[in-house]
């Protein structure tokens, strides 16, 4: 099956996992004598869960040893009491693994449902803005708070520094009395195939974003009100920059910033989000 | 000053976290021209804080080529306001690791802050259990996780399956129909430098362990109740095990805990903590 | 020094160049043992060039043990003769250290060289298109290609397929019969802070694409008359997309496509670059 | 079909290959939906090469998800239109792996073509001299380099430093006024199992350094007629060293510097050589 | 077969130790143009063994490209002539893999030997302490250092320093003049969840140490009359420390050890025992 | 200090084995609070040895966080009670890397003093064979291997596969009845920068290999008055190759050996050496 398997890690990157919990095997199964018998180990979702994630886990599940098969892809919806994989292996294996990978598809798919509970906020006011989460995750989670982002139905604002061009007062402060005209010119001339996209944090200073030519202007913790201000300022614009708020959006307030007109909705708020139980169980099988 | 960081990542590691961010330079501030200015950049608590990973956000900025000042160390609890680090150096440098240094701090120091709340719960009680944090942390970020368990107060349940003995039903489904008493018998007899740990779900469970002989019972999401009920059963026993609440402890509960009479309490929650925000501030500095 | 040096590679990288050439020591040196005399080491330009990852070279000589004194930085034009760098050290060093870091400074000085020769060549046309080169480097280098593009005046069309939507004839076959105006709508829906680019064959195509609404027009191996002829169809449009020149641009013809009215030349021309030849003199150093 | 595929990098470095162009997935294919379409990728040699690294490029496709026929193993030489490889799987794994496989091959094709060429024109004259590639290769690709010269038909000249004795006169500036042949005796009796190799830049020096007991004279930049010349004043030692030429030696002047009697062509030309070209078809496949 | 291997290190592990031996293919069997011929590889005990890291050599074998039967497993004791794999594949396969799968199951079954001989001369004496091995293999080599030494039927006494409590004097010289009392209800109050472990050097200390609580006394160089003294002294004491010899403990000493009444053998011999001779036989093989 | 120590093994390396030993800090001494006292930590021989990896070790002490003065390189010989190196810091970083560092010096000075016990043997032969370890050390520690060896006054045999040309019975099992001499002549020609080195089993064999035209004849397994008798029949040709006794070559027969008239031993008796005692002495420092 790990042929087929799509993961967001590579195979030295889940082993590096595995050997982070496990990294001289399992003193407890060794001890006591119980590595070599055959069990059956499955995986249910305790919680309502937008699954992520689950290839990861079970290629850990296979790097100890054991054979998976996978109910469920990450990007599905899963009611409480649904199949998400079966494993067969020896206890070893399913003993050594069983942690981290149920870990791995709880946190992640905690992350991932928060993305999604966002996502549905929003467009339940039609069409309805992008979510777009930041790159505010644990450092070193990056290849997978990727992963869950995008089950979750939401897309990544920014990977990191090397790829955006996303101007923010503390650049400015560097820039001297440079207009933001000049600003935004220079950087599209040198950029020709990026978006321009400036932080402000006031309607006023939208409005003169937008009209200095930045494409999108990232409104950092508008109220929804604010948002709409600056919608009605730049609706006689012929071609108006995407508006994106950040700073505080969740899934409660989704759709009143979906309501005010915002284009794309920045968050970090999935990161926090409560893991999403998965039920483990695990049993010997007559081979 | 790099010489005298203790950090709990290695260089090669914190260097593999600034690349996550910033693989291939820093695209905003270079097409802006300005990495040449000289700056500082200032770290102030604005949430009340136990700081953890102060040295490793350090390191990451002079990692970046920034010179820091390292105000408060790990460990320190800091009201909102005080200052955490200045660095100093070329813009480049600073708005290269500005904002994994902060996540950095934000996200471990709320995971040390909430670990100290439940200490300081937990203590208020005295003398009061130990409060151990478990092994779900997210799957590759135990260094960090340790050390902001640490930071916080608590110590580490386990670090992972190669160094404890916790017998877990799962286990204990493997092994027939050989009694718990013959189960630690065999335990100690392997391994005598080793506490043998159980995790058990009702009073009588917990009764049958300490009487087989275990040292710790992992009493898994009793109500404090049940813990009192349980150390009044064993009150009478020579020399009892340590007893250990898990499952549902919190700084909200860990003081019922506590006065129900466990040694221990042990916590996944502080991993769910929410970030304390750090504030940054970035200003050209003349030189 | 190495505080402030700012390099392309992290330490750990460089340490692992310079273990591919020297895994187990330098055995000439050593079976001459002559390892512990004091030697001074000289990089000049032997060609005319443009410096490229000179502080990534001056770092890898300290890590094998000298002292490096860095007499110009990268991205700095130099004529024959120019002094690069001048290190001091134990014979052992500078000659563990001379050819790795030789050859870094000279092949990519040698990309460098070639984007900045076509950058040179397109901005004699005022104002003249930006030069962007693809991500067809060596695979394993893309560190030391970036940083030397960007040394060179040019910009990265794409660091991968992670952060750039640019969409071929390869996607299109998998789409049916959508057609480019469903798809450009969906990808603008589904990614508002991306520019949308697509390659395209003929004048045709391109102009098709850019009535789509695609963002960038890749105008693949197009001459520079086609190129024209494009940007003559889309002269009425109010917001013309960006017309991009891919496809064989290369500093001899730079200028006839910047004529023509690109106003961006992507191309993989300079990682074909001859490097540039850097003159080295070691020599014993009296302490 | 990976099990039987003789690689030269690990699967490890391979998936850093991999991740260095897409280290979060393939934003296009995502973005498009079109993932899980089933498709079929074709390499075709474009140019006539000597083919190399395929194996790497097919366990690149692998990696991905793909699965992959083999047309022809590296050291093959190919006409163009001559099949390299088929894949077949969902279009994410074919899309992802497409320009890094496509590329590998391209860069290092051309890498073993243009040893190859300098090896025929050295065999032409019979039975001609053996080619050496020296360690020149971009820094951080030497595992893709050897395999190349190796499909080339070419030997590497040294590996790096830890392996062979190789004096240059940089080395004899530490070593003040010792005799070539008490260099050469001190060399012998150190390291009797190596070859002691030398650089000389006269007729005279390889004469000198002949007689003082080198095994290889490595003559740097003679013309072909300086070689014959070398040649001839060795003629009459009863077991004359191994000539070789080094220094400008490119197929142009080989079958010269064969003529005039060199037993050894060095060169760092075929790392200069342009790529060749590889034509990708991708299209959707019926299941 | 691979997937059912249970490895004590990572694949990506074991392709760096085969990478360490042929980092750049296999010259010989290049040179004399061998590698495509079909062959068979066998490895055989020569001496005597406790057969140790036969997973993980022939997994080396297997990554080297050929197909191996294991025909025992790790923990198996061998006598002369007893088989213990068959590898088939191409010559290049075999040979390249060989001799690094031959030394890894070579050396680490010389541990795992000693290690399991000092076991058998301790439990001669019934029941018989436990033996575990120290800390103090080779740098480098924890991961297959644990396997031989489980293998062998030995525990590891410490991982490292991270998950154990153990008090040296170099530890108490920090203390001034803390009693050694309050010491142990220090650690015990902060680390219930371990046992409190300090190493002693005379019998006094031992006695002192058991009264101030601590639960194992490490007698260092104790000889086995110092033993037997410190158990007569704890006899009398409800519920005495577990009593571990270390210092100078060997497959001589063992017996003498357990009869004093050890309850724990600490030892570091098996590190330097000598590696037990696998016979290689490699022929040709028709298909 | 670290800016001049030459170390082995690269800083990420070092960092990596100091993570296997304390992945997460240092439990006793965090546990007992004595971390931020200050300390002096000295190493002594206690042996006589040959010392190696001092450098490492110190580097180490130094990745730990305390400053460390050298008193002795890698390669000088000491007395019992011989100061080695004087560290100075925090407790916590004395005792983290008190013993990683210890045992790195010890094992691998036991090998160069093994080593150099073999030179000394054959030396005293005048002038006597040159002494050459194999790559038989354990697997993963090849960095340090190589270092103490040479440190030991030896040489490295082979570093692997792909850097020399050794002929094994096993090699020429697949190469039919080709002649030695048309094997000679092939591999001659093929690598004319390499020495052919023959493994031989029987004087006839080794004659054979002479006039083959075999560069170095490794007699294999040879009594002494085998070498003898091969020397005695090679005395008589022009230019006879060098003769390599390897096999159970040890400081006991070295002298013997040299004796016989060999040119090269070659053993891997040093990597068997005991480890050498040192002594440390920690205690705290008023500052």
């Amino acid at each position: 099956m790990s042929q087929t398997l799509s993961t967001a890690a590579s195979r030295a990157e889940l082993e590096r996992l595995l050997a982070d919990d496990v990294p001289y095997g399992d003193l407890t199964t060794e001890a006591l004598g119980i590595g070599a018998a055959w069990g059956q180990m499955q995986f249910f979702a305790r919680d309502p869960m937008l699954l992520a994630l689950a290839e990861d886990a079970a290629a850990i599940i296979e790097l100890a040893g054991g054979r998976v098969e996978l109910h469920a892809t990450s990007g599905t919806r899963l009611a409480p009491g649904a199949a998400i994989l079966t494993a067969e292996g020896a206890a070893a294996a399913l003993l050594k693994s069983w942690k981290v990978a149920q870990t791995l598809i709880e946190i992640w798919s905690g992350v991932a449902s928060a993305a999604r509970d966002i996502v549905d906020a929003a467009t339940a006011v039609s069409p309805g803005p992008v979510v777009a989460c930041t790159r505010k995750n644990t450092p070193g989670t990056k290849r997978f708070a990727v992963a869950a982002v995008k089950a979750g139905g939401a897309v990544m604002h920014r990977l990191g520094l090397s790829e955006t061009l996303l101007v923010f007062a503390e650049h400015r402060g560097f820039l001297g009395d440079e207009t933001l005209t000049d600003t935004a010119s220079r950087l599209r001339r040198g950029a020709p195939e990026k978006k321009l996209v400036i932080e402000v944090s006031s309607v006023e200073a939208g409005v003169a974003a937008a009209e200095a030519g930045f494409d999108v202007i990232q409104a950092e913790k508008f109220v929804p009100a604010d948002i709409a201000a600056l919608m009605a300022r730049l609706a006689a614009m012929p071609r108006r920059p995407v508006i994106a708020a950040a700073g505080g959006v969740n899934a409660g307030n989704a759709a009143a910033y979906a309501q005010a007109g915002a284009d794309l909705l920045v968050t970090s708020s999935p990161y926090l989000a409560k893991p999403r139980d998965v039920q483990v169980r695990i049993a010997p099988l007559r081979r």
